[in-house]
């Protein structure tokens, strides 16, 4: 509850302290820029916050977040009848790869992972879709691109058990040093798979 | 104009980047947290948004941004009726002060400062208004708090001749060398500022 100039600038510093990264002071800077410098932006802002949170919701093919049918990507004929499927946990993990500009196929998102303690379980994450959507169309590899953390891995594994019952190739995205990386910088955990994931030095 | 996954999540992080210090990573990541895990708060801050931008406008009495006719520490008579008057440019600075509970006088918001290249005059800034205040009611002492730049030392000043003329007693806040800080990492016009500031040593 903050104390402010008066209950509206109160309740628009209070409300912006809900996104991720905002306290108390960033939000009263946001707030007195939107009303000393763009009212309009704040129309526009308070327009697509209500367009989005009525409309978005999940495409009906990689399950990402959308208020269409099917996803930009999805709706690509090319992408969306691809037989190389990403799985990613994520909506930021599709754009951070699409930014690649290196993947050419299809994703299926998640929304999560498999989490036993927290009751979620793989009908939750859509397990159920993507087993239905392996058996119907010809799927040649499915890349696991979950995070490399304990549920992550669970996931890309119960991932990898369905796939191989279904006699599809599956291969998981190297986990490693960052390019550009100093190995004294790196947690332990991301060095024990660059160990891991160690290949062949080539000349 | 970001390239996202649907029309109403790039019109969503477009709009989240107007507000100040958020580039396109992070509009994504405010995007994609509130659509994931918070579409109650996105209706919130929606609406908090468009009645702050609609209805927020300028405390009849100290110029700084609130709906109300008075702002809540003119609301208050011990205050408004006070006779130390403080000067400052932004209702971020009345803020600012208040967190100090050091001062119980009144405010004078300029919403700026005079800018004679910009256009911006007395007029602008409130000064013919502030004019007035001071010959209608008993005022004993003006506080100049504006910023200790070139703009608002030249603005300070002017107010200082307004007082003058009316008889006045004027005072600037010390600026110097923050509490805590250390001269290597203060720069030179705030350092400047502390030497021409210098009061006698009392032991
Ligand atoms: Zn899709
Ligand atoms: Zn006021």
């Amino acid at each position: 509850m903050a104390q402010g100039l008066s209950p509206a600038i109160d309740a628009l510093v209070d409300d912006l302290k809900r996104l991720p990264g905002v306290g108390q002071k960033t939000a009263q800077r946001m707030a007195f820029y939107l009303l000393e410098r763009d009212r309009q932006g704040a129309l526009a802002l308070s327009a697509s916050l209500q367009q989005a949170a009525d409309r978005v919701g999940h495409c009906q093919q990689c399950r990402t977040l959308t208020e269409e049918a099917l996803c930009r990507i999805c709706a690509n004929p090319a992408r969306r009848e691809s037989g190389v499927v990403c799985i990613v946990e994520t909506p930021a993990d599709v754009l951070a790869i699409e930014q690649t500009s290196q993947f050419k196929g299809r994703y299926f998102v998640l929304m999560g992972h498999l989490s036993p303690l927290d009751g979620i379980g793989p009908a939750d994450i859509g397990l159920d879709e993507l087993e239905l959507q392996l058996k119907q169309g010809p799927v040649e590899e499915i890349i696991l691109a979950t995070n490399p953390t304990v549920e992550g891995d669970a996931t890309a594994h119960y991932i990898a058990d369905i796939a191989e019952q279904l006699g599809i190739n599956t291969t998981r995205i190297a986990h490693g040093v960052p390019v550009g990386g100093e190995l004294g910088y790196v947690d332990q955990t991301t060095l024990g798979h660059a160990f891991s994931g160690r290949k062949q030095f080539s000349r």
